[in-house]
């Protein structure tokens, strides 16, 4: 309990299922004074979209964000926000079978024994991948925030899916190529090996996994809270939360393992006056808090559980082994649609940080700008 | 921040306007396996509704309550729920006035300054007691939560308005009048006092304040979490989030400060082999716990701030002081409404404290009835 | 669970017991760079010690406050600070009969109930008003932070006494003479009345209860995070975990209830530039934020419920009722004591809605004043 | 802010510096009713103590744990419960360079900006490996009531130091040697391996990193609060928060991204009338869920960044790069010692959502074991 709610000071309430009337979020904790329109939200949500039917999913979701609180004469009033989108062409029919042959590596089994048998079940419930509608609501609302606030901006591409790795490149290819490919990878080139690794593996019947890099620029030094909200330790858990998460790592991650102290440290410098690392082996998060460098972070997506391959799984009603497959349409790879969602609990977390650190105000600029007079605030 | 958010366990977050989209929570923390039909809620909605116009707003709030999430087939699922009111019947141009003529004794300065002038003044947005109808849906959850697994009732009923006490009378008397009469006092004859005490004032262009008391029985010894989560102190918070409560007391309440120590102690004794305290000037509560006794107390109501009588304010664009007569339709005593509000934010707390003692389990019984058995879950 | 833990950004976690090693507290949220030293704490733990034997206990406490961790060279460092005071003469083996026959209106048989016997309940264990000395340890550092940041000043007195209540006086008196009378009354003529009914039901064997007043100056206008975090909710919450307390009011507070509008709102008006009410019925807050006029509560305390004269309770080994006098020291009246205990709960209340706030900054002001340069800050 | 405050229900609340008075913890929402001597904790912080000097620190920690508070009679009372072991063996004066010449990779340079200068920089302060002692206090009391209630056992080892990584074995290997050799392997055969690994780089004055795997057994299916309160989530940000550690991953972990969904999928099957999966890919963690397999993790830690090579930083007095050794005495390898932080950061999180799960009781069983009769209890 209390699970659905993360954050501090920038906080985000989940709600809603799969296959119910909605998926949304509330926030709570949004300074006043942002200006915030339905289009900087729907941007985000149309990059989670599958783009097309060649690697993606059939189910049609035309999301459109509707906010409910919140938002008044174009700017957020400090008041909790409220948003959400509605479902849509649902086919609960296709999901009445998992209620009793749970899909093997979903949550379906462990869900009916948590709950005692009353979750909602169909496509996944509160465990669907379209949970992550209502994260991206929140984090493009934090994304705002923070670029217009201190200047942070957020990019997240595809870094390996199917053992297919980008190499050679620079954040400023993936900031432009990302979106011109539908695995948004940060290159052609390997945007197309992926693409054809995605299309063989769903030519099978069978999915593939993959990593997303994450890059997050312009932080300011400080951000964390050691020693148990930690940046990292938040960020983890904010990316963890994104369905098929199995690992995260910061910097030189699980390389740093297998280097030496004199390898991996940062030697200091200063440049322009400046105090800097000369190199970003800590991938910008030292001791828990932000360093100033770029903060670099790598999260590892499982291949979708549902493929149309067969397989094991048990039949609850009779307490038997059975062969099946799981019904429903499916992603051969989710990771493309991942890269706007890792942003966004990104860019929720740092949101969250930067609030708590005091760097981000309650209200971003009184009306008029100045507090002193209320005649100013008119 | 965060201060949209109640409770630890059974939680609930507001979110709404007066004159917005909606007003609505999200509880997260309902166990699963709570029979729930949209009747449950709507009843109490009903009784929050002004009864007619003789003493109330003339605001039709037609409210119908929405279930957004969290219920399936029939049953709460544990997950999070979100249920809302649509506002209708808004007249917002009643209030474009109040963004610069700050009603006295309302928020609107206040709120004015703090959002920076970012806030929706509309009807008092944020600080309308409109905001209570989610408190009464998440209200009207707790209830029936508390009722079916533990057995507690929480009743509210008028004490007193506008100085007009009700005498002599016995909870049963509570339970059977308070909905038989529009002011909800314990006997008719209080009631009818009361009702002409509003009227008046109603004439005169002014408004009535008034104490609400509120019983819950049969608790177990020990709700509460000393030192800081005592069963008073939030319950004393809860209710202090109710606009125009002013102050909260338990027992003997104020009046125990004039007592002395063998006048208010409540001797322990034993019937039918069970300890319990001969008199209750406890109310219920002792050292933050419940003791098992009834748990009794009361809520200081001011007169509503907005009367149709001159008052001075305020011209924020002009800086100057004015005349004026607050605009929009108000209610003359708002303590009536209020009655559900009460037993609302009691049930919320005393539902989260019931799960923190671990009294409430996460599912209230599966399906079957047996969890060892996944198939009994079906 | 996790009840020992209180506010969102000065977070103030309490422990020990009556008779056990010590009391005390961490506080987590504290600025860097307040300058702290001991006496600013133990100025406060000595008026919380009881002045002479005429009115107060006889368990001697000379509680010197000892500082663990969080300071580093004169100031706070942004580090939790633990702080607490050493238990030195502890009579326990008064209280091993507590253990079966639990004293009237204390907690002892519900903390037995709640705790399934395992509590510790020498001295009333974590029921002991002894709890107060760590808030007064974390109410003095943040009384200093409200003092230094924003220059708020808290100051409580005892209004009423056993039914004796202090007439005409002004804070300024309050301020001047509180600490110059043993009963912390404003004024010398009630101090004096107060005394007597002190020393009268002493002698008796019996106990009185009392008011305390709480009055803050210099706020700013917006404390509080409706709604349920508001101002006075919170500030209510905090003063009722100081064992007994039994009711909380602001401004008119229960008087309000029978006053109408036109009498109770505080019309809004134009001083030296400034938006002010011309009156402060509010108390200080209204809508749960702070309206910038002082902040004026009221906490109702029972007599203390040990007394000397026999009383009725029951013998939990034999399970019958027994008569019996309360065992150990105590106090016929706790109200002086309680004084700077509610100056506590109030600092703590307002430090963390200040922080909520973006008031006080995480560092209140650099070494060397500039955070740019890292050389100013050595 | 409030960033030392760890869990909702087991919550641990972290204070101390490395050269100030002592580290230790509170921890709030212990049930009531465990046995527990100062043994139950000691043995684990003597773990945690190196245990020669030849791949270890110089620092003699001889901590010995103090129990302040909620312990009585042998058994928690359900009182918070502060620990904590005094700070002794402290040579301050080799950390005063530190002040301005923040060490590469440490936290030093950003906690100086962060807290305005006025952090105890001394032995990195908060920041230091030596806060982990504390986190030992609370993970062997969370040890304890996994063990005693649900009978879950948590086990962690050195899988790989400096590139040298443990092959075939067996989790019963694991137990049964790791603390036979001082590198905590599994195997004796792995344990000399990497042993030489860090004498050699000792030898160069160099140091090295490693990864530790934990497992534990017997957990109930369910445990984690989806959807950001997950089981995963919550480790991976518990285990973040031990300096060094820079990744973390669950079952198949990173590894997963390059697998097919066929051959990472575990399939369901019966086994003794229980519904179990075939392999172990997840690692225990489904959707955030505990599945009722092994719960399987690794964290990555660099090395550590104190080294004897001579490093480039910068001089903040002089704002210039200069070269320079880290001063003070340090371990050329962490991950040894790591081991029982990393069970007791397991253990703390398991612990939390048990309780959260309704799976342990606030009294794990009165004394007496009826808690209808009150004289059962004593």
């Amino acid at each position: 309990m209390r699970g659905n709610i993360f954050g501090e000071r920038f906080v985000v309430v989940s709600f809603g299922e799969s296959h119910g009337r909605c998926v949304g979020v509330v926030v709570d904790g949004c300074p006043a004074g942002l200006r915030l329109e339905k289009e900087d939200i729907q941007r985000d949500l149309d990059l989670r979209r599958p783009s097309n039917t060649t690697i993606s999913t059939s189910r049609k979701e035309e999301d459109e964000v509707e906010i409910l609180s919140g938002v008044f004469k174009g700017h957020t009033t400090g008041a909790p926000i409220c948003a959400l989108v509605w479902n849509r062409d649902v086919r609960s029919e296709d999901y009445e079978e998992v209620a009793y042959r749970p899909r093997p590596s979903h949550a379906d089994y462990y869900a009916h024994i948590k709950y005692g048998g009353f979750n909602d079940y169909r496509g996944g419930g509160r465990f669907s991948g379209r949970i992550t509608a209502g994260f991206v609501i929140a984090g493009a609302i934090a994304k705002k925030l923070l670029l217009e606030t201190l200047g942070i901006e957020v990019v997240a591409y595809v870094l390996e899916i199917g053992g297919v790795r980008a190499e050679e490149f620079t954040l400023e290819d993936a900031r432009k190529f990302r979106y011109l490919n539908e695995v948004r990878a940060p290159t052609t080139r390997a945007a197309e090996k992926m693409r054809d690794r995605i299309i063989e593996a769903r030519g099978r019947g069978d999915s593939v996994g993959g990593v997303i890099e994450c890059v997050a620029v312009n932080l300011p030094i400080g951000l964390g809270e050691p020693v148990f909200d930690t940046l990292d330790g938040d960020l983890a858990k904010a990316l963890m939360a994104i369905p098929g998460a199995r690992g995260v790592e910061f910097g030189a991650g699980f390389r740093a393992a297998a280097m030496t102290g004199s390898q991996h440290n940062d030697p200091l410098a200063i440049r322009d006056g400046i105090v800097v690392s000369e190199k970003n082996d800590a991938g910008g998060v030292v001791g828990g808090l932000s360093t100033g460098m770029p903060l670099v972070m790598r999260v590892a997506f499982k291949p979708p559980s549902s493929i149309a391959l067969k397989q094991k799984t048990v039949d609850l009603r009779e307490m038997r082994e059975v062969e099946f497959s799981v019904p429903g349409r499916h992603d051969a790879c989710i990771v493309p649609r991942a890269v706007p969602v890792v942003e966004a609990m990104v860019a929720i977390t740092l949101a969250d940080h930067a609030i708590r650190a005091g760097l981000i105000p309650p209200v971003l600029k009184p009306r008029g700008g100045d507090l002193e007079d209320p005649r100013q605030l008119l």
